[in-house]
């Protein structure tokens, strides 16, 4: 047969043939596909009424010949046609950074919606629409649903079909039948994926988590391997997809070997490589791991970005750093202002920051800088004086607390609430439009920010101590290095390193030859300071801009400058200074 | 003789006697005191003009005996009358808390002077009146002058005479004969000293330092101790004196052996026990040092204070957190809020904090939340439109940046500014009016804050997962942490304590017992929630503040709670709940 297919668009092949007899999943199907002497073997899989595909995404243009064998038979040649403009491929890791497969940099403005793919079709639609709206082109989201503090829905189709004799007793084990997939609930997952696709937001898909009330999370690893089979043959030829092994698997009852059981699994059976990470709520996954493209972490203080990047020369993302929002949990009530804050610590140490967003019945009233703003929610006469949240026992309150801004008094934490990091719907932050002009910032800039200060190793710091001179000045900073121990040098050492991420020469990494530094980019953080220093090259002749992170305003405030530089500030919190190379 | 004096007040019995041969520190005079057969022993001191002088702080009311001995031989009576009212007597250690001898709860509420004694005294006159009506009741200040950024003036005064052949070389050693101490230095440093007692200011004496270009720094040990015996000869009967060993110990070369053996001197030669203690840069001083009567430290993020507390179970200082300010460097750009916020975190964890100040050229342009408030320093027409600050090169600033706010461009932080932490004047911030908030909401409470959550240790940890049950539901709390290592499972443990002090019943320092809980005062740091939890025991009724810790307000939210309280908030950074207790 002859196909045709674009470059970097996933093709498919489809064919009737008999319904499996055993497991739907391990079904005898593969397809080669070879151009130029490279062949590449994808599975197909079984999708139910008795049709079988296989999916395959060309990463040349060209003429590829195929090959299909087991239940289907076929060869033939398969066209492909050079890119659609706008289209560049699956993103990969480039260095410490991201790059889709064209060579156009990728940089990851992600957000959270763990459970998008388990709302009700209507919602989901509303999230598309704000995601295509919205500055964000990655999401986080889960392949099993999520059973937690506002999200107590249960989903219309699950991943899989349940053991006929599948009993649901308080260890939730032994309930599906992961042999057995439910094919609607794929198809419709995958439409999604589609749509993200076509917006240009990557996938990164979350294959385990453990907020779960129905078993899904209580696989065997027999069971969890089916169920990777099934995913990666379906799933693997999207361009758009990244693999999340978890959120928080160390929160699992999963062993570390089921978890690189599962690593090296997807990393031998994806055919295509796509980015692979893993997510943890307190112990950092071993990102040396060879499954592992680039560096997941949740980290709520992002100071030690930098460290991660320096120690595992991949990729960083940080997948979670609390979510701006109003809630009581603490992980759910950062300001607007403190969720841009990161991103811009984040990402002036080289790495992505991911939003999320958890705002309860949401009013102006409750948030914003000024308690003159707010108001009771909703237009309610209600109020917190007749019926105080969740208090155990009869209380008054006070009449002079009409006043002051009250809660809803029907915002409970165990109410289904749409909250966007779960469930998506529409957007109530201020930080996305921050995060936005940000992302504008870093995609006019001529390559990816590399961590501009260099970060002593502790082994750095011992040859300096061993190489330095026996009379040193007492109180320089080598004499105070020198009297310290290890650990205190080390402290000493690192703690003059801030936010800088610099620009050098596109596809040179290199942090030691001034000449290639194309933009420095300072970030001042919460620092009040009316004295911007940045340390420019020599070398080269640079226009500097102040930038207000939360105004979202810019303007060049010294031209031609050189080597040290102390730029006038505002004393306010959130600036940031952007020095573009001129000559 | 029969001499008169009051309780809680330094008294001084001076003599002419010919002047020492050798040195004048340790010269031959002590006193002792007797009173209901307890004898205090005290050494006099030479203070110049063949003038010898004994003090004696006099913890009782009534009748000593007393007798003198050595250069001067003399007994006689010291009639000692009540204190006066609102003298308290020394501050020292109570559980982890401080109290007055007369058992007068003390909070301190501390700022930072360190330079203090070393201006002109027109300044020293301004820095005490600036102290006088500020809320601060405790200040740190130095011994020895400091040279530093913002610090180049030499005192007119130094704590010793240098030596005859002093030649000063790089390595600054044996300059001072600290046998020969500078009187007038002394004689003003008390006056000094007795001034903020007047005002109620007690005197954190920091003793050593590295901040030099003098020597003081270079001492040696057998120097050292000399000028730490005439130092407790001369100043230990002062009643609001506290010992600091150092600021910043860590960057000095002494040995760990010296520190050791400086604090042991202090420790036995100081009749009255004063509180002591020792402050680092980066490794903290070890606070279960018999000598050491309570925490310092030098903590930037100030989230683990309760640990400090609960480790050594004894009274903590933050001493340094950083300071209100716009300069350039990271410690001394905090914004007044975050400085305010972490008086409330520290002291809403049963510590006490330290204020400090570094305004660079301050006009109203340089601070505050609006940049439409900034206008050019000084009514200036000078800009860094013609001069950009210390550029190396000449460049061209953009003149569309007239409207950006300018530092001043005589703002280098070179120049000998006046700024607050080391050399006093007056405040600028908006932190002391709100620290002054915090002081009455806790001068106001029954008794002291004491951490109210409890934070678990390793072996609590290892213990609770030891007899956890085998078949415990995988997702609850306890399912997570029996499922992760030792160090995964305790951070998860600790990860719910949040900033809670709770006063107990007066003297009870228990956290046991739910009857003895009078106030309990939470705090939501920037968590912008809209529902405030608070868990008040079920044993006690309660009435319920919403307090706005930067607004200053405060007002009555709920009355008669009791158990678990979920009241309402208005989802902005810096709100606290006070709940008292009424029955």
């Amino acid at each position: 047969m002859t196909y045709t297919a674009v470059q970097y668009e996933m093709t498919e092949l489809t064919w009737h043939a008999p319904a499996p007899k055993g497991s739907e999943v391990d079904v005898d199907l593969t397809a080669s596909f070879t151009k130029d002497g490279r062949t590449v073997s994808v599975s197909g899989f079984y999708r139910g009424n008795e049709t079988y595909s296989v999916r395959f995404l060309p990463e040349e243009a060209g003429e590829y010949s195929y090959e299909v064998s087991g239940v289907v038979r076929e060869s033939g040649t398969l066209s492909v046609e050079k890119a659609k403009e706008g289209s560049h491929g699956m993103v990969r890791a480039k260095g410490t950074h991201f790059q889709y497969e064209d060579g156009t940099w990728f940089y990851p403005f992600g957000t959270t919606v763990y459970a998008l793919l388990h709302q009700q079709g209507s919602l989901i639609d509303q999230t598309m629409k704000t995601l295509s709206a919205s500055p964000f082109n990655k999401v986080r989201l889960c392949v099993f649903p999520k059973h937690y503090e506002y999200n107590h829905n249960d989903p219309e189709f699950y991943a899989f079909n349940k053991y006929k004799d599948a009993h649901h007793d308080k260890s939730m084990k032994h309930i599906w039948d992961t042999n057995h997939p439910c094919f609607a609930f794929w198809d419709r997952i995958e439409a999604r994926l589609r749509e993200l696709g076509d917006m240009g937001i990557q996938a990164d898909l979350i294959l385990f988590h453990p907020y779960d009330c129905w078993g899904f999370s209580q696989l065997t690893r027999e069971e969890a391997l089916t169920y990777l089979d099934y995913a990666v043959r379906r799933l693997s030829a999207f361009p758009n997809l990244w693999w999340s092994l978890a959120n928080e698997y160390d929160l699992m009852s999963c062993s570390m070997d089921d978890w690189n059981a599962i690593a090296h699994f997807i990393h031998t059976h994806d055919p295509y490589g796509h980015l692979l990470s893993n997510h943890q709520i307190v112990k950092p996954w071993d990102f040396a791991n060879e499954a592992t493209s680039h560096i997941c972490l949740q980290l709520p203080v992002v100071d030690e970005v930098r460290d991660f990047i320096l120690k595992y020369k991949k990729p960083m993302m940080i997948d979670e750093c609390r979510y701006e929002g109003n809630l009581p949990q603490g992980w759910g009530n950062l300001s607007g202002f403190e969720m841009v804050n990161r991103f811009w610590k984040v990402v002036t140490q080289g790495g992505y920051c991911t939003h999320g967003e958890v705002f309860l019945q949401k009013t102006d009233g409750y948030r914003g800088a000024s308690a003159d703003a707010a108001a009771p929610a909703g237009g309610k006469n209600s109020s917190a004086n007749e019926k105080p949240l969740g208090q155990t026992m009869a209380g008054k309150a006070d009449a002079s607390f009409g006043d002051t801004p009250l809660a809803p008094d029907n915002a409970s934490d165990h109410d289904d609430e749409v909250l966007w990091w779960a469930k998506g719907g529409v957007l109530h932050g201020e930080s996305p439009a921050r995060i936005g002009f940000l992302k504008k910032i870093v995609e006019s800039l001529p390559g990816p920010l590399t961590y501009g200060c260099h970060v002593p190793t502790m082994e750095e710091v011992r040859e300096m101590k061993k190489h330095a001179p026996k009379d040193v000045d007492p109180f320089s900073f080598l004499g105070a290095l020198l009297r310290m121990d290890d650990n205190g040098a080390l402290a000493l050492a690192k703690s003059g390193c801030g936010f800088e991420g610099k620009v050098y020469a596109r596809d040179t990494e290199s942090t030691e030859s001034d000449d290639t530094v194309l933009a420095d980019l300072k970030y001042f953080d919460t620092q009040c300071t009316v004295i911007g220093e940045i340390d420019l090259p020599d070398s080269g002749i640079y226009d500097i801009d102040l930038i207000d992170v939360w105004n979202m305003t810019r303007k060049t405030v010294l031209r031609g400058m050189s080597g040290h530089v102390r730029v006038p500030m505002p004393g306010q919190e959130g600036m940031a200074l952007l020095a573009l190379r001129r000559s």
